[in-house]
């Protein structure tokens, strides 16, 4: 089952290698069903890891920024890492040491490039707004060409990269599976809640249905479902 | 309200500084509501960034791997990022530019120790299997010296550190309030589930009362009840 297409020195798997992944397929699986990935960058004082708001468009993992962020223009032309975790459940298993997570991860490595194109950012910002909530860019007020500088656009093609997806129970040593100790999994999901107004707004404006429909789902369910849609 | 007793040229927010922050206090409360850390560090092939089960005891911040993992013995005595993300909602706006994520996220910056006295680690370990399920370490049979032996155990002092915590609705401008497109905040929050028993223990184990008090809890709610019991 799958390919080792993404599979380079850099982004091979040392510890756990049988759970290791490096299918294209696997990697866009775990990118789509998320919006936060976490960017590793060698920065002016050091390494940094920043949370940021992402989305994939074919074989490309883009983010976004002000134009004016000096992490924006550092990440640009440099070796970044970006790595996208879904977190899946706390594994309990007889001994301390077979405690464990269960998860799914995508790591990304390579050297990203600004997006300088105004049609072209315009373009994969539409898909962005899209992936939070499907449909609503075209209900938006038109960005402006100002708006689209102020924007910069970075995007990673995803030639190395690795996924590492672990389920299921403890691997108990075998003397320890007949223990009087409670042993399973605790499952933890990424659930959406009922949508809140911002007061500020008219009152009167109806909830869009896509963000209606958001209320009590997991970001799995969500994805889902779009995936049956399309 | 805070102070700044842990910002340094590394720490200090450059973007957003207003919802920055770097009070010890700050970077306690987003570590202790979470589980997963994003640990940044040169590998010997570029920048890596891995997810990893974390913990806080006193004003370090652990981890653990296995003793012949080469990141282990690599990110001992070199600079790293560690960064704890919680993801609280999408923010959407009336214009594309304003959309945003709700969030809280601690970035520590330094040079992790091993800890190496093997009492030390026991006891050190026995608090990160206290924090998955409190009062679960006394339930489980002791670890080995040799288990010991292969977990390895790195520790970083909070002393570089910030917190950034966003929050609330979107900030339109002010010409777009008016206008007749929804926005407000759709909440997200990581949530437990419904333990599922391990099928090769034995059947008639009862389900420990801290994983049954789990079911349907948001992180924050587990968080805020186990601070309130102490």
């Amino acid at each position: 089952m799958g390919n080792d297409e993404l599979k380079t020195e850099r982004s091979r798997v040392r510890r756990n290698h049988k759970i290791a992944h490096y299918d294209r397929r696997e990697v866009y699986d775990v990118l789509d069903a998320g919006f936060i990935a976490h960017i590793g960058y060698m920065g002016k004082f050091g390494i940094g890891v920043t949370p940021t708001c992402y989305w994939r468009e074919g074989n490309y993992v883009y983010w976004h920024g002000s134009s004016a962020s000096g992490t924006m223009r550092g990440a640009a032309a440099k070796d970044v890492c970006v790595t996208v975790t879904h977190f899946d459940g706390l594994v309990l298993a007889s001994s301390a040491l077979h405690h464990s997570a269960n998860y799914r991860t995508a790591m990304i490595f390579g050297t990203p490039e600004l997006v300088t194109d105004p049609v072209e950012k315009a373009r994969t910002l539409a898909h962005f707004i899209d992936h939070l909530v499907p449909g609503r860019w075209q209900t938006l007020r038109p960005m402006t060409n100002q708006e689209l500088k102020a924007t910069a656009i970075l995007r990673l093609e995803i030639k190395e990269a690795s996924v590492k997806i672990r389920s299921g129970n403890a691997v108990d040593d075998p003397e320890d599976v007949p223990l009087p100790i409670w042993g399973g999994v605790i499952p933890v999901s990424e659930t959406f809640g009922k949508a809140t107004p911002d007061p500020l707004k008219p009152a009167d404006l109806p909830v869009p249905s896509a963000v209606k429909g958001y209320d009590g789902r997991t970001f799995s369910e969500v994805i889902v479902q779009r995936k049956v849609k399309r």
